[in-house]
C-alpha cells in the first residue's frame, strides 16, 4: 500500500464492506496508541484477524514500544490483515476532540482511515508502511533481571523526583529495601525505597542485586502514558528496563522498553 | 462627549443624581460585553432609553456583533440617551478583578465611567464615540438562508474540530443530515453531520441546498463566547452566517455575523 | 560551617542521633518557607534550641521576610544550635514532588540536609551562612502607624486591581471608611474600600490619617502567599508596610515588610 494523494468525495462508497473495521471505546483507543506516542510519532498498525499490533523503536534506538489489543478489546474487529502506516499525531488531534463514547474506523476505499464518533467523521490520510522503520523483536532485549510488580505512581514518583535534579535515573533491585531508584545531581541526591512488603510482587534472580540507569528523557515521555495502578517492571543490571501494562481491561497489553544509559563508577 | 484627560479628585460629586445609571450582575455585563469582544476591541454603547444597544464591525469587515439589553435585564437602568466610547479590555480588567455579585455603573462629573462592586471601584476613562468606528446596520447583510437551532456546543465541536486541521469550515444545511460542517486540510478531512431530529427547530428556505465557508480565525473568535445551550444560526448560500442567542436570561440578545470567504470548486 | 562538595557515600550514618533533626507536616513547612522566598531565593536557617527562625531581605533592600516556628510546630524538633545556608528552590522542588504527610529533616554526616517523606529521600547541599547577605533587624524598620486587622484576601483584591492598571498601590488609614487602597494609571483609577466594621481589629494612631505607596511588584509577590485568612497589617505614613500571619496554627508567625516607595504629589 502507498500514501494516496486522490482527494475523495465523500460520497465514494464500497460495494460492499470495508476490508477494515473496528469499533472500540475512544479511551482504549486514546490509551493504546500513546502508549506508542511515548515513542515514536508514527508507527505502523497490524491489523491481523487475531488482534491489533503495533511495534515501534524511537529514532535513538533507545526506547520501544509494543501494544497488542486482542479482538475482545473491540466491539467490532474486523480486518483482511493489512498493515497501515499512520501519524500518530493524526489521529490523536481526531481524539481530541471527538466525543467519549465509541469510535468506529475504518478503510475508505481511497485508502484514508476514517474515524467516527456520533456526527463527527474524520478521514485520515495513511503513510506508506514500509517508510516507517521497521519495528524491532522486543523479546531480542535481554530481560533476565528481577520482576517487579508496583504501582506506575511509584514510578512515576521516582521520575518526578529525579527529574527535580539530575538527568539520569538509576533504579536497582536489591536486598531490602526491594526496589531503590536513585538520582545524582550536581550538589544534590535523591532516592525512592520501596520495601518488599509494599510491592505487589517480586521475583528476583538468582544473582548478585542489579542496576541500571537511565536517561531520564525517555522515561519522562514513558511518565505520561503510564496508569497509575500495576504496572510490571523487568529489571536486570545493565539491562533495558520493560515496563508493562494491562490495556481494555486485560483484552491488552502494553510494553515499553529503554535501553540503559551505562554510567558506572 | 470627548476624551477627557482631566484627573478627578475623588471627592468631587454631581449635584443631583448622575446622568448615567445601570445596576446588574457582573455576568450579565460580562457575557454582553464578551459577545462585542469577539469582534471588535473598542465600541460604542448605546444608552437609550429603552435599554442597552451595542453595533459592532471588525477591522477587516468580515465580523459584525450587536447585543441589546433590554431595561428588564438590569436592577437599575437610568440613562438620559447619551452614546458612550469604551475600550472592552478597561471594563473586562476591572470584571476580572470584582466580585461576582452586582455591579453598578454610573456616569462621573468628570466624564469617566464609574465601575463599583462591594468596595472596589473603578474610574474608567472614555474614548470619544465619533473617534469608534460607524457600527453597520446589522439587518443590511442579507440573511435568507435556513434557520438552524441547535446548541452552542454543536457549533463549537465542529468549530475545535476544524481547527486540528484546516483554516475553513464550511457549513450548509442540506436534505439529510440538515446541518453539515466540513473542512478539508492537506491529507485529512473532517465532517461533522446533525440530522433534523437532533436539531432544536429547523426552517428551510424554499431553495436548494446552501452552504458557505468561512474562516475559523472568526469563528474561533466567536466560539469562545457561545453560550453551551440554545444557539440560532442562518444560513444562506454564499452568505453570511449569523449565530444568535439570548443574554439575561432572555432580557437581551446577541447577534453575531461572520461574512463567508468564497472559495467554491 | 562550610559547604561541602564531597559526595558522600548513602551508608554514611552518625555513630549516634543527627545535630539537627526536625520533623513538621509537609504543609508547614513549605508554607514557612514560601513566605521567605517571596523576598529571596537564598537564606540562613536559624536551628536555636528554642525554634526555627529565618531572617531575609532582598538584593534591592526594599523587601524583607521574618518567619519563626516555635518546637510546638514540629513533631520532633531537635538542634545544637546552628545556622544553615539554604537555597529555597532545592527544598521546594522536594517539596513539590513529597508526599503531603509528615516530613523528617535532618543533618547527614556530609553536612547536607536530608529530606525524607515515606521511601523518598533527598540530599540537599547547603551553602556558606557567611555567603549569604546579613539579615537585617527587622525592628529597626519604624512600624508607628495604624494596625489592621483583615483578611489576606481583602489585600489580595486590591493588589489584583491595582495590577489591571498601574504598577504601584497607595494604602492608607482614614477616618471612615477606615482602610483605603487606591492606585492610578494612565487613565484609569480603582480604590477598594473597607469600613471599620468590616475589619477584623483597627488601632489608630493619635494622628492625622496615614498612607504610603508601594510598588506592586514587590506586592504581587507577597501576594503569592499570603494567607486568606486573618493577616494583620501596619500602615505608617510614608512608613513601610508590615503585614504578618500565623504559621502552623499559631506555633508560628510570619512577617513581612516593604519599604514605601514615595510619589506624593
Amino acid at each position: 500500500m502507498t500514501t494516496t494523494d486522490t482527494r475523495p468525495t465523500r460520497t465514494e462508497q464500497y460495494d460492499d464492506e470495508p476490508p477494515v473495521e473496528l469499533v472500540c471505546s475512544a479511551d482504549t483507543l486514546s490509551t493504546t496508541l500513546e502508549a506508542v506516542g511515548s515513542v515514536v510519532s508514527e508507527c505502523r498498525l497490524r491489523l491481523a484477524p487475531d488482534g491489533l499490533g503495533i511495534s515501534a523503536i524511537g529514532p535513538a534506538t533507545v526506547a520501544a514500544a509494543s501494544v497488542e489489543l486482542e479482538p475482545a478489546a473491540f466491539d467490532t474487529y474486523r480486518s483482511d490483515g493489512r498493515t497501515l502506516g499512520i501519524d500518530l499525531s493524526r489521529i490523536d488531534d481526531a481524539l481530541s476532540v471527538a466525543p467519549r463514547g465509541p469510535i468506529r474506523l475504518w478503510l475508505d476505499p481511497d485508502g484514508r482511515l476514517r474515524l467516527a464518533a456520533e456526527g463527527l467523521e474524520y478521514a485520515i490520510g495513511l503513510l506508506d508502511p514500509d517508510s516507517i522503520r521497521e519495528p524491532p523483536d522486543l523479546e531480542a532485549f535481554s530481560m533476565d533481571g528481577a520482576a517487579v510488580h508496583t504501582e506506575g505512581e511509584t514510578v512515576g514518583s521516582a521520575i518526578r523526583a529525579a527529574g527535580t535534579l539530575a538527568d539520569h535515573l538509576t533504579l536497582g533491585v536489591t536486598d531490602d529495601p526491594a526496589l531503590v531508584a536513585a538520582a545524582d545531581g550536581d550538589t544534590d541526591e535523591m532516592s525512592l525505597t520501596v520495601p518488599e512488603s509494599d510491592l505487589e510482587g517480586l521475583e528476583r534472580p538468582p544473582t548478585e542485586p542489579s542496576r541500571s540507569t537511565f536517561s531520564l528523557s525517555y522515561l519522562e515521555a514513558i511518565h505520561r502514558v503510564l496508569p497509575d495502578e500495576a504496572v510490571r517492571l523487568r529489571l536486570g543490571d545493565d539491562e533495558p528496563l520493560e515496563l508493562a501494562f494491562d490495556l481494555a481491561d486485560g483484552a491488552g497489553r502494553a510494553r515499553l522498553v529503554v535501553c540503559p544509559r551505562i554510567r558506572r563508577g
